[in-house]
């Protein structure tokens, strides 16, 4: 095979490896330039750092012979979902080779009565949950994004259910996973506990692919509620808005989603999705169960609210009318940096114990009330879990680092409140120097699992923390 | 110091250790054979395997430094708790020292604000709860023996309350845990989620010991539900009565506890805790919520039961009643025992699919009717996940055998339904042939990640699999 007719010049690969990748990919291995910068690239701020090769597996047999290949040659390899991912988690940073896994999308079993499923990494969450909705089931976490089921494992990902349904932490059974020597292990079965040894699935969930590639989930499933009603509630202050959630969830009242969203926040989905909220703070409820629950569980929080300086709670139980609420929801990263023309998203996210979470983040909007830099604050109360999202001008430099001082402070009130520099994005590139803040000696062990599981170095090299 | 004094000649440990242990704990170590037999044995049928000497430490300090000391000495360390568990989990296989850490028992912290605190790792369970009664919160982990928090955690413990409260897994933010290389670090901080690196809190929680030693916990609480209820319920057969859970489980009901008990199990309860219940299979609920939402609950699944060849629903939300229920529930393991004078417990758990749960239960049954040991069935209906309690008479060798024999039938049963060889009792001895059944080579990952972190094999060595 003759090196030099690759496109692009791109030649970091040795031709031996190239000649393998072919034979094994055909068609499905891509080297032009095009190709490799989208698969090094994301959306979000960072620098495209593009892989030397770009493969899409169909089958898991193919991943594990792609990872017997790359071991033999030391090759980095990163798995890649639907590249929606925040800090950078997919980035090639030693270059290598991007194992796209968005066509192994199957939806392998539905088990109705167990309320699992196993699928395919490369299946999105919302073709999941097309598929569930005529056998009355649901999958419940949602990080706005249409994102792989894979990709959420790997980030540990979670949502605006996350209140009541956990994370992914929570909701995966069992993966399978190919392991940096070329196993294909399952990490458990299907029972929904076990004691029987170490909790490989757990050590996977998060561990942004630099561990294990993961190839099937079987997830737990719920059933679709009887009853699903939505609420929006305008707000006095934001203490008045958090305090109303915590006294909820103390006196157990079962909230399926409940999203803060401050007023920059209320300004940009109005204008974006054509919504006419008062440009204050706002909470977005759902709540699931029986009709007579639902109505109870709305008259506590109305009441909770009205107590706490809320204003008139506007619910609604019509699909059509809570389908355009959270279709405002998901669209709130859009709609902030469409605040600016031409302007970058940079968005970051921190947790903190809820009895905090006012006070972090009015510390955090009198920061930022010091930038001309758009900045909108989102954030998943119950968890006490928020994000904040810039609208950035790419051809001003001086705002990234603008920016990049902004987030430093904010994780670390963060984790002064005993809170962490992630509640769901990951570390990926762009939180890696604070996870040692956070965590100190810890990160030690991690590294000492790393270099035992991968010692080569070519799971996603160079994510979560440099070795 | 002479050596020779040491009571009862135990002088497998080296003087100069000895004198150090000395040093460090004074009067709390211990050298006789009753103080090294009672650490060294457990309440199941496994043979005593005593340390070599047991120290009882009050500090995480003391922990640091007897696992230095330990490492140096090259001496193997068995942290200890209650001394509850089932499957041999704390035997000193290689000898060594045990490391009692019952007098770690504060409760540092609570923050009801954000349903959490944080104890000692030889506070029990039963302790906290009391403790945190007047604050309106409890903690719902519940195992039946009054464990402590941190052998709840090595086990991965759950109990009647997972089905809706989850299990140690997700009730725990944080953990403060000794390395084998005497580190001292905090597993993660306490938000209530975080995508933060590696999940080293879900790694350690069900490691029994053997890649840390826990000596603080970070809890999650929940608020006392407003009602409580209980109810029993006897049911024509054993499908019937599973049927009923599943059913109420796929519409949404939030059962908060559901137990079902054979007959021969109610048959023991009503000897020994003093119930006239019909000798049929029956379930066991607790309804938590509202009254209203009690009551609904109560409806609906008492319509479900009658539907499923369920009797009437004798239910109470009288405090007397409902402990009286449960004290027998939680009686059922020394009930089964009282079944035969003079005879020896031998638990075990398995956990299966609950679409599969009836049959598991009914094909073990069918095997239990070829044995005449007593023997009771007890389970976590919601979990998949039940026990058998078996009395053997421990001057008849040959009864071990057999129980071993139908234990093995058991688990092989559950692996094969794609279940699991524990649900809550933890690998220990007694259930290590099992896990490669079940797991394969991912327990390779396992013994990899043990010589990682504890290269010497000093902690709680010969646990979870032979390396």
């Amino acid at each position: 095979m003759d090196v030099a007719v690759i496109p692009d010049g791109r030649t970091a690969l040795a031709p031996a490896l190239l000649e393998q990748l072919r034979a094994l990919f055909g068609e499905r291995l891509h080297l032009t330039e095009a190709m490799c910068l989208q698969h090094g690239g994301s959306e979000a701020h960072f620098a495209s750092m593009p892989p030397d090769a770009v493969v899409f597996a169909r089958s898991t047999e193919e991943v594990v012979a792609l990872v017997r290949l790359c071991s033999e040659h030391e090759v980095p390899i990163i798995p890649f979902g639907a590249g929606t991912s925040i800090e950078g988690n997919t980035l090639a940073v030693r270059g290598g080779i991007s194992l796209n896994l968005s066509e192994m999308d199957a939806i392998l079993a539905v088990n109705a009565e167990d309320l699992d499923c196993t699928v395919q990494a490369g299946c999105r969450r919302e073709q999941l949950n097309e598929y569930l909705r005529d056998q009355g089931l649901f999958f419940p976490i949602d990080p706005g994004a249409n994102a792989t089921i894979g990709g959420m494992a790997s980030t540990r990902a979670s949502g605006t259910n996350a209140v009541r349904y956990g994370t992914m932490r929570d909701a995966i059974l069992s993966l399978r996973v190919i392991t940096p020597d070329g196993r294909d292990i399952r990490t458990a079965r299907r029972a929904r506990k076990s004691a029987a040894g170490y909790d490989l699935t757990r050590l996977m969930i998060g561990a942004e692919g630099t561990l294990g590639i993961i190839t099937e989930v079987t997830l737990r499933l719920h059933g679709i509620p009887e009853q699903i009603s939505s609420a929006v509630c305008a707000f006095d202050t934001l203490e008045g808005a958090v305090d109303t959630v915590v006294q909820a969830i103390q006196i157990g009242v079962p909230l399926a989603r409940v999203e803060i969203l401050d007023d920059m926040q209320i300004r940009a989905v109005n204008r974006f999705s054509r919504l006419d909220l008062p440009e204050t703070t706002h909470l977005f409820f759902e709540f699931h169960g029986s009709p007579a629950h639902v109505a109870e569980q709305i008259d506590t929080v109305s009441e909770l609210a009205g107590g706490n300086g809320g204003g008139t709670f506007h619910w609604s139980n019509l699909p059509e009318e809570r389908a355009r609420l959270w279709k405002a929801r998901h669209e709130a990263y859009y709609a902030s940096v469409a605040l600016r023309p031409g302007a970058v998203g940079w968005a970051t996210d921190v947790c903190v114990p809820i009895s905090r979470l006012a006070e972090c983040i009015t510390e955090t909007k009198r920061d930022l009330a010091g930038t001309t830099i758009p900045a909108t604050i989102l954030g998943h109360v119950g968890d006490g879990n928020f994000h904040v999202v810039f609208a950035i001008d790419p051809n001003e430099p001086g705002e990234r680092d603008e920016v990049a001082a902004i987030n430093g402070r904010l994780v670390e009130r963060a984790i002064a409140m005993d809170g962490t520099c992630t509640g769901e994005h990951g570390i990926g590139l762009g939180k890696q120097k604070y996870l040692e803040a956070e965590l100190g000696e810890a990160v030690d062990l991690m590294r000492t699992i790393k270099a035992a599981l991968d010692p080569k170095d070519l799971f996603n090299p160079g994510k979560i923390f440099s070795r």
